[in-house]
């Protein structure tokens, strides 16, 4: 697994490029979830994607697709040969899906997303079972759909995860490390989360930029995402705008667990 | 251009399968926008796509870019060799983007969705400069991007139209009926113009079910979208629900069109 921060030195910048402010107090950026736990959560939260498959002429073909998701997070389709990527399903079982997180904040570059790349086959036994029934929760019309002799159900065994969380944050996980993940029990209550802190805990965050995020020159902040391991943060300063990402004491294992970990946070700054 | 309608003869549907509740009255379905129309249409009031490349081991790649358009609705892009799709487009130029609209009701499959495939290239001159200002009109650092030696512009010539605009009405077209499509001047206004019908002229769009639709029999009517060359209704009538299109008198041709369509149809529906 790898994981990039900005600045990116792979990037070709212009000479004297600017990326952000460094913190003036040495910091340790705080933990995140692994790519391969990002795309086990996002898709554990999603039901809609883009897969991309062969067109009968060698070009790929992106299509909307609703899927549902296996125990082992692979995810599962059932699709109609009436369609052109169902027919190319058939064809060669090479393909990808790409999950986007909700549009949130003005640029849809900083939203996360993952993409899965890997093989697709038709299931058989108890597997098949399983990934008809994460169809039947995924799609309204799923068990109307099954009775058309032109719908099969695939699923995709995950063979490569790359993952875009924003702006310099992003990596690459394998097979193994995605089919082991955790999705984040936090995930349904983190937009939530970050709503009430920007609105009611404007104090808190700026406090824990200036104490805990390495900007003692902040003078703003607010919550960009949230997740178990901890927050991310936009901190303004006289010397422009920077992100930074602060850990949580311990990871957070219940889905109302953020709460705590925020509170904890705070009386942390408070007292540094 | 072929667009079907449900129900698709195709569907290999299990035997005695209900559809929906055909009309009551001989009623020729109104018309509607092309695929190409719609393709230019969605592309026109979008910026995030899905884009499908080959990797290097032959596996479709589907990943999330932003898009611009130029005026003939080839769709631009600006991406870095650091991410993989970049990279793919380096080595192997064929490709698609797919647009979802919007999400919207409870069935994500009823959502229009297109996809545009053919070849991309780096263009050059004018058409390289329109191509830039496009992705700067869309991203909102492009600007930035463009700085980096990692970045470079790319045009989608479109070959291939695919448009699924819900179930039973979808359709392809051609690049010359895509490139000479026009784009719906009404579209800003639609989800707008369905909320003031749905909210306050429930009583009208019974009528026009009744009256024009062919459903003497309808007990309610929604909206559940509206263009330039009508409205699609979902009638509940005793014998279950069914879509059915209505036509205006004359296409409109103007952004705010929407409303005197609407109207004039009411007045039909009232006097027929």
């Amino acid at each position: 697994m790898t994981t990039m921060r900005a600045p990116n030195p792979d990037h070709q910048a212009p000479k004297g490029f600017q990326y952000y402010p460094p913190p003036l107090e040495p910091v340790e950026p705080g933990p995140r979830r692994t790519p391969a736990e990002e795309a086990r959560t996002l898709l554990a939260n999603s039901d809609v994607a883009t897969l991309a498959t062969l067109s009968e002429d060698g070009t790929p073909w992106a299509s909307m697709i609703m899927f549902g998701t296996l125990p082992d997070g692979s995810p599962t389709l059932m699709v109609s040969t009436l369609a052109e990527h169902g027919r190319n399903l058939e064809r060669d079982q090479r393909g990808s899906i790409s999950v986007m997180s909700p549009r949130r904040g003005p640029d849809p570059l900083q939203n996360g997303r993952v993409t899965l790349a890997g093989r697709f086959e038709k299931p058989e036994g108890e597997r098949r079972e399983a990934a008809r029934q994460a169809c039947f929760d995924a799609m309204m019309y799923g068990k109307v759909y099954e009775k058309f002799g032109d719908f099969s159900v695939w699923v995709l065994n995950v063979e490569r995860v790359r993952w875009v969380g924003g702006y310099g944050v992003m990596g690459s996980d394998d097979a193994a490390s995605y089919a082991t993940a955790e999705i984040d029990p936090t995930a349904p209550n983190a937009e939530h989360a970050v709503e009430h802190l920007n609105d009611d805990h404007a104090d808190a965050l700026l406090l824990i930029s200036q104490k805990l995020g390495g900007y003692p020159d902040a003078t703003a902040a607010i919550c960009t995402g949230i997740d178990r391991y901890g927050m991310d943060l936009s901190i303004d300063t006289p010397r422009g705008k920077a992100p930074q990402r602060i850990g949580f004491a311990e990871r957070c294992e219940e889905a109302d667990g953020l709460r705590m970990a925020t509170v904890e946070l705070a009386r942390r700054a408070r007292t540094a």
